[in-house]
């Protein structure tokens, strides 16, 4: 069984308060850069230090399929998991084009595809079965394959040469599988939790909650944070929150995307409460359920732009913020050092 | 006087279907991109391309003083203004850090700051006058003074190598300009305009409050928005609403700072309506005001971080989201293309 690693918090007053007087002696008036200066605050804790670099940064897209999608609960067919990897490796998808612009590496993993792609270039191969089971039957995956999937994540994580991992993930049925996991982990209210995903109309978001609701009866035993993943998750979605808790045991900063990536955390976090310490939350997305698990984990996102694509999308296109955070506490000239006059105090 | 250039709309039924059809053939679930499809529709019909392309983006910090800093409506005296110039010559400033990291460059401009700079490597002198006058006791500039700075700033937008350019400023006591015009320009309560700039405590507001109160009695007669620009304006803020106009002239596309950018587009866009068709807001910023100036223009922010910096700050963080949204629409591969299975319709 996995060992879960000893996540500590990041709090250090004597740090926070060396890391305030850097940000205040910037030339700008205090506090200007607004969610820029708590984001360097963090940053700095994380790395324990008043320069902090970010280094290599990358992105990590966890692939897998879900059994249950057999109860239609996604407009796309689940090949369509694999030809999106397919998609990754060729450069074609959103998420190449983000990551290249914004010069952060990426990876794709598969965690549990139901394909075989062979040997490939780019693809990091950590197949944990061709897909789950549909989870309105059975738990979508064992205890014990379950936590082999967060061990694989967690060395995966360790593994990076970087010290900022984005998390992003490709699995057609996970935003039924992500909804399942925050109810059951939050305690929110089920239709609070189910939304669109890629795409479903009204009527298909009705019967989506209700293949949940049935499942969420079948497990209604499922009660462990590992239970609960193992009921309900995907492979790619253990795989991230073990690699989470691998990334921030290295004092690794975690970028999170959007709703199923977060719904990962919220498993992870339930495991290592510290863990959220440790992440940086890119978006608020669009479907129906995010932005309030991200209040039940107190997150302030730094993009609001009604994305809903996964992929980790949103940790691209929010990495040059995380960047010009630590940007500024690195870079800028003090009052002093510029010959600027301070503010009459 | 200024010729104010005629500004076509960018409206194009034909070329936004055929945009619309390239956003929805892209290898991601329809509208799952969010505000980054209008975003890249609208760079499309400025572009008058279904591939458009961001060239050189710049960004150009006006810079300008104000004699209604004899006043006391703001916490730095006024020499922080040529301070911070030298400043952002020198590579300290935020706007430095945030540009050089996003690939902008980056060029200050003496609109009309009261010192002597010299000759400077990567200072264009368009200085207009040593700040403005005190407009509490009469107009900042004349009116044939605010057209000089509006066509100086027309030519060198006209001048500049790409097509992008970003809007920041520089000039102590400007806000107190900008939340004059807001107030004269849209007519908005005065309280709901006049916020606490580089950081005025609520009674130093209250001051700054009577102050444009007591100038907008004294100033009642000014009424075109060249009028109303010369009276409250500064020589940065008329250089900007000019080169905002030269701008859109070459269909360039601007991207709008904060709340004292936005105050120039304000009294620009009363003069030339479709302007606003080229610009893209960055951010909303912290300053009381600009949500409000923002939402009567009817503009969509891209982010919302909290800033109240000015120096074209959330430009330079916002140019990595436009870039995105060219991006994908050059770069992503269609259904077709990539063998990826549609949506069922």
């Amino acid at each position: 069984m996995m060992q879960i690693p000893s996540i500590p918090p990041v709090a250090d007053a004597a740090l926070a308060a060396r890391l305030d007087a850097a940000i205040d002696n910037k030339t700008k008036p205090r506090g200007s850069l607004g969610r820029l200066e708590s984001l360097a605050k963090q940053i700095g804790l994380v790395q324990q230090s008043v320069r902090p670099q970010l280094r290599e940064p990358s992105i990590l897209v966890f692939a897998g399929d879900h059994g249950v999608t057999e109860e239609k609960i996604s407009p796309f067919p689940q090949s369509v998991t694999w030809q999106m990897v397919e998609n990754f490796l060729a450069g074609g998808a959103a998420i190449n084009v983000f990551a290249a612009q914004n010069g952060c590496a990426l990876h794709v993993v598969d965690a549990g595809v139901n394909h075989d792609f062979g040997p490939r270039e780019r693809l990091l191969d950590r197949k944990q079965g061709y897909g789950t089971r549909n989870f309105l039957h059975e738990p979508a995956m064992s205890v014990e394959a379950c936590a082999r999937a967060m061990e694989a994540g967690a060395d995966l994580a360790a593994s990076m040469p970087g010290n900022l991992i984005g998390f992003g993930e490709m699995g057609i049925g996970n935003t039924t599988s992500a909804a399942a996991l925050m109810h059951r982990l939050t305690g929110l209210p089920l239709e609070d939790c189910v939304g669109a995903g890629a795409g479903m109309p009204p009527e298909g978001i009705a019967h989506k909650q209700r293949v949940i609701a049935q499942a969420l009866r079948r497990h209604a035993d499922a009660d462990t944070p590992l239970q609960i993943l193992a009921a309900f998750g995907g492979y790619e979605i253990a795989m991230m929150a073990g690699a989470m808790l691998g990334a921030a045991a290295r004092r690794k900063l975690i970028l999170v995307d959007g709703f199923i990536v977060t719904a990962a955390l919220l498993a992870a976090a339930r495991m290592a409460p510290a863990l959220t310490d440790y992440c940086v939350f890119s978006h608020c997305s669009n479907e129906r359920g995010h932005a309030l698990m991200l209040s039940h984990l107190g997150a302030s996102p730094l993009l609001q732009l009604g994305l809903r694509l996964g992929e980790g999308s949103g940790c691209a296109l929010a990495l040059p913020l995380v960047q010009a955070a630590a940007g500024f506490l690195c870079g800028m000239a003090t009052f002093d050092s510029a010959g600027v006059s301070d503010q009459e105090r």
